[in-house]
């Protein structure tokens, strides 16, 4: 392996949400009556989706070239240069492709939620979504006073998969609007199969629904899986939009820049004219880079995390028996049932931090059906997943 | 002079607003329409409100030491860092001081004022301001369905003068919430007097009416000039909302992050809980590192900037007299009037760039009470500048 995903780099005194940020996000005004039992810097953070990686060689020099042309006045995406590596990059990995025209830029998947909500409901209509669900989801419709539905996922002896005839109660609500697909799913790692794509599109498209289908974490699948985009299975519809991004894929979520594929040209018009088209001069050349040159930085990273999992996984199949973990299809965050071993009620987020020093997301946080989890990031250097796990077995039995 | 403020510097090819983007945001459909007289690339680009001069070393250092860090997931500012050396410099420069908790980031003044409308102001509400306007004021309330009422500035021989009888007619209305004030103001240059903006603070206080006051180009003054935050004069208050950036004092537009001071606790909460804190890790830097050590560089920029602005008005006085450009009290956007030359009706930006090869924004950009103006961005190398003046005096003789 080229990269060295076994060093450790200091996050402090950068600003990063995942080290100064988890009592606000987690815990809000509960924060004040957290009692940690050990110093803040020994506290490990399994929380926020980014990596405790450095990003790939070919970012990091994309972007101080760009540093060296020294003006970084107002940008957008005039020219062809991102398209160009991304349409490629979508068509080799994925055997997809999509017209010039239809791909905006967003500062993020997050802004783009929270715009197409705005940009395609009424203000008494709904969004779907498969629970557990990303938390922000939830967010990016209620914020601006929408309604939040959710169709649960079945847990089937710990694999996930939709329940249909709820998915198609819900979707079938003349109020629903949108469907957040997010695929692969976050929490679960679910790798949607094309059977199950085409089913859900079908059921939303029948009732007119529109699928805005997150895809972040489409880069990030165990090693021999592949990718199908959704928008692929029906070339002809015009009411998905695909959000993709350098986010996950090449740990850039800091540099704040998306790529959205909508191909209906009557809300590409409203986008375009509701929706920011600046981008960072240096965010750009991050992508565009990272797309051209990144591909065997990001197939090393999975053999990384693959052994990430396989540690994981060894690791409570030995010492909690009772827990269930397993190998996710794709994601880099690990989906565990502890509820065998903390019973509800109990806050699991809470629970970790304070025995553990270890901050994960609690299935709390994922909006509903999400008891007895906790979602754990592992794209972290190997040594340190091994000394969260053994916290996290001690809190763990110190309950017995 | 220690910076070179003379070197050309192309941005052809850096997807810069300034180079690609005028036919979108100043000619919209009917730039199809465009006849040029000479090639694309002998086109001088005096419009976006950037500069043609690299970044100050400090801001290019900051970002390099940034970069070599190497992770850049979600970040926030949480520390006191960017906090310690802006209020430092607001101290020190406008003798303004500020608790750290009113302090919150955005990506960029634009972004704040679309957020401030949503979170102020109902769906009949209405924003004022004063005319000639910058167009995102207008954009940022009607975009949101909210109506802008303007109070157009007297021109008093070439000096832009509050109308206040108007003006407290059109603050008096109850639907008026919001007075997005620029200041100094974007496109006359005036540097508001403390009389002035005593006046217009209280004629908004009277009525209930909150100040969104857009100081994003309170660096950029003629030397020997000092800027006063309207905030400064009412210490009290807590109806004053004062946004400020690095974007225009240092040329950092692109990088996305201002500063935005919100004394009242009740509005802070509205806005943490709907303006996402996210900010990128490189523009942080950028700002903490131009506010640390830009200083010097900024006041070499307003030396080369005078000597920008004695250039053209030397020049409109000698070679077309009967045009009017008084040297500005602030920002580096001369506003011309050609109107003697060039009587209405006529588009003045399709005009200057079909016949002379210049990008300026003509009057009709900026809301009303433009007529007969052009805006002209004198942040360039002053052959650069020599040339526009060249080719927009034989514009204009040639009409003649």
């Amino acid at each position: 392996m080229q990269h060295d995903f076994d060093r450790l780099i200091p996050r402090h005194e950068t600003n990063a949400v995942a080290v100064e940020g988890y009592e606000g996000y987690l815990f809000g005004a509960d924060s004040a009556s957290l009692t940690l039992d050990r110093p803040r810097e020994d506290i490990i953070n399994m929380w926020v989706a980014d990596m405790q990686f450095a990003a790939p060689p070919a970012a990091l020099d994309a972007m101080a070239d760009r540093l060296k042309h020294s003006i970084f006045g107002y940008t957008m995406n005039f020219d062809d240069q991102l398209y160009d590596v991304f349409s490629r990059w979508c068509d080799r990995r994925y055997g997809w492709i999509f017209p010039r025209e239809q791909m905006v830029l967003s500062l993020g998947v997050i802004p783009a939620l929270f715009g197409l909500v705005g940009y395609v409901c009424g203000p008494d209509d709904k969004v779907l979504t498969l629970s557990p669900s990303y938390g922000y989801f939830k967010h990016a419709t209620t914020k601006s006073g929408r309604t939040f539905v959710t169709s649960p996922l079945i847990n089937d002896n710990g694999r996930y998969e939709v329940n249909f005839a709820d998915f198609e109660v819900k979707a079938s609500d003349p109020a629903v609007k949108v469907f957040f697909l997010c695929h692969p799913h976050n929490p679960t790692g679910r790798l949607w199969s094309e059977v199950e794509l085409r089913r859900m599109g079908e059921i939303c498209f029948a009732h007119g629904v529109k699928i805005v289908s997150d895809e972040i974490h489409c880069d990030l699948l165990r090693t021999g899986l592949n990718h199908t985009p959704l928008a692929k299975l029906f070339p002809d519809s015009r009411d998905i939009i695909t959000c993709m991004a350098v986010s996950k894929t090449f740990n850039l979520a800091g540099m704040m820049i998306a790529t959205i594929i909508i191909p209906d040209p009557d809300l590409r018009a409203v986008w375009k004219d509701l929706h920011s088209p600046l981008v960072n001069p240096i965010s750009l050349a991050a992508a565009i880079g990272s797309y051209r040159g990144g591909e065997r930085w990001l197939e090393d990273l999975r053999v990384y995390l693959d052994g990430n999992f396989a540690l994981a996984t060894n690791f409570v199949r030995q010492y909690l028996p009772k827990a269930r973990l397993d190998v996710p299809e794709a994601t880099y965050l690990a989906w565990m049932n502890v509820g065998a071993y903390l019973p509800e009620p109990m806050n699991l987020t809470r629970f970790f931090l304070e025995r553990a020093g270890v901050i994960l997301e609690g299935g709390e946080m994922f909006v509903d059906n999400g008891e007895g989890h906790v979602r754990l990031n592992l794209a972290c250097p190997r040594a340190v997943l091994q000394e969260a796990l053994e916290r996290m077995r001690s809190a763990i039995l110190a309950t017995g």
